[in-house]
């Protein structure tokens, strides 16, 4: 039986995820704040001495509320360089993950479009995205795949925060929805369960073809 | 039971989309170069009038041999103009795709990374994907998802036509093996399986971490 | 004294261009739709018969009016495809461009975001950038530059057939304005005055700030 | 007569622009590692008190020595960041530009294909061209241009630092030669002379034709 450690596992996309690998049998740790708080470098040293090794890898975390650039100060900048980068790094480095294993990132499509209710989030899920790139071609060797889904707008409590008058953006989207969160569950379970492994260092945009961009 | 059109369906990345759906009792037609070639317009133009609506839609065809720019002549343009853009733009404006069905295309990482030995393949490939990228936001108010799949190097006769010795190629690679036809078949097989419609009006690069850019 | 080829020199951006490279005492043929139809591959053959060498070559040429997907047909596809692309190819492979030289590619901002409006554009000029990128290592071999310039909305004649209330549409535009022809024609002129070589196999985005993607 | 600040302007690419600049009668102060270090932020606050208006504002610094994933620690990630990307942003928080006037960027062509051995510069730069990006909207209000220039391999001390065997690499490049710092010095100052302001929001690879994607 496989081993997953999901970040973020307890809620919206995180905890799609993790419903969708044990539907298959995998062994799930759904680390929840309480368990990780990848914002606090002392919380994410202290979850990898534990959790130390695993099959899959889900780096999964929440963004900042909205907030413009001018009223964005260090203390921000700082706290979300730890959550959205830093303890993703440190996760990286310390916790071994198999052989034949899988490393998903969920990102956000912002980093392809930045946006600028959410500048931090843009910032610094591109600057891990970078990373993630870089190293997906050292797991390659060992066969794990690297795979960073970017979500559009998926229906979870955070976009409810995040986006004003819903019912009315919906109207605007090409699908009128948001994304499910367990569509990307789904997605994530399909490519383990079937063996995909030549799906790697990607970025895949999740967003009901609401994008302007060809590539 | 859902119906699957699969143009260029009898060999290589074809065939594999083909077998897989099957596995999961789709009604499968898996036309050969027989039942429609796409450089042949006629040929389309009656394929289409038979075949004139489904559930899923696979746009995949083989693409030319090697040839150095100041080589291709007018009539090579015109020839793969018809195979990899204008065959299947008559092929989307006469077969219906029902709503809540799937197109993919079967494109190529030369999309995106131009290859100087494929230029033509390069070229309209890419042009097709433009079109492909607008009508999915069409497609989308009928969830239909438009998914676009860039292989890169997959193991067919065709790639062994293509690159010269290419057991020492394989060593440049980051999984050190060309990617399996199966993988994209499963792939496909299992976002249908799974019903993810939320992925659309995307491009999916395929090659195994090979690619440097980021987005 | 060094010589350009400017098509579609007569009017827009390529008069523009034309007129800014003449101020520097560069010898200017600037091709009106008279000289060369690149619609008409026999028109095209017949130039570069005569204009068979240059130092300066600009690709230029308008687009379609706007057609929906449905509506367009053989015909149309046709007559872009030459006029876009193939008769583009032919001019390259016939037309020698001197060492040291420079050819600046316009195209426009749809190759990027492609527009439901702009299909036909969108495909083909895109089709041909990924021909130009291609190529562009060829000639930095011999020093020459190859830069793709991509035009968002210019003030032109065409723009206003191809955009309604346009007075509108600017105020939606992060400059509240649409570009000036002579924006661009200065910018090929400063790079070839200031004999900048490097910036080349580069598609520049020339559009105001309007693009909502990172690359 | 204008005035510019350019950061990182006594040695490299930002020398090479300031001394462009000064070639056209602007008032150039050309900060260097004593007027501010960009990685100590105290230092940042105390030059925008003393610096808090600009014409031209000329974002550039350089980057950490090559160090792979696993060797990269919280100190040197911290670092960076400030450097990087924090700084910057102060810099952007705190000096006002004037109307009409223009940012540039020099980052790097690692932000479009990240380098294994640039890790921390691809994954910063990055974050900090999407902040530009943002912003890049905002200041066009105000008809304030934002250009993102991205440099390939430039003749400067910093790349015989990070390229071992310089000359050997040369030959893989397609002009067979790296770029000048005079040639970036001379397309910002040829923007500038120009009053060239529709390029905005843009990120301009300037590499010599040697990167590989379409866009």
């Amino acid at each position: 039986m496989s081993r997953a450690i999901i970040l973020g596992g307890s809620r919206g996309i995180g905890k799609a995820i993790s419903e969708s690998l044990k539907s298959i049998e995998i062994d799930v740790f759904a680390a929840s704040r309480k368990d990780v708080d990848t914002s606090n470098l002392d919380s994410v040293k202290n979850f990898v001495k534990v959790h130390d090794q695993t099959d899959i890898l889900v780096l999964n975390t929440g963004g900042p509320p909205p907030k413009e650039f001018m009223n964005i100060d260090e203390e921000d900048w700082n706290k979300y360089h730890r959550q959205l980068f830093l303890g993703f790094c440190i996760v990286l480095q310390n916790i071994k993950v198999n052989d034949d294993g899988y490393i998903f990132l969920i990102s956000s499509s912002v980093i392809k479009e930045p946006n600028s209710k959410l500048i931090v989030s843009s910032a610094y899920r591109a600057a891990f995205s970078e990373v993630f790139k870089i190293i997906s071609k050292d797991y390659a060797a060992k066969n794990i795949s690297c795979i960073n889904i970017a979500p559009g707008l998926i229906n979870t409590n955070r976009t409810k925060e995040v986006v004003e008058n819903i019912e009315e953006h919906k109207k605007s989207l090409p699908m009128k929805r948001l994304g499910e969160p367990e569509e990307i569950g789904n997605f994530v379970k399909a490519i383990i369960e079937n063996k995909i492994k030549y799906l790697s260092g990607v970025v895949i945009n999740f967003d009901g073809a609401n994008s302007s961009f060809i590539f």
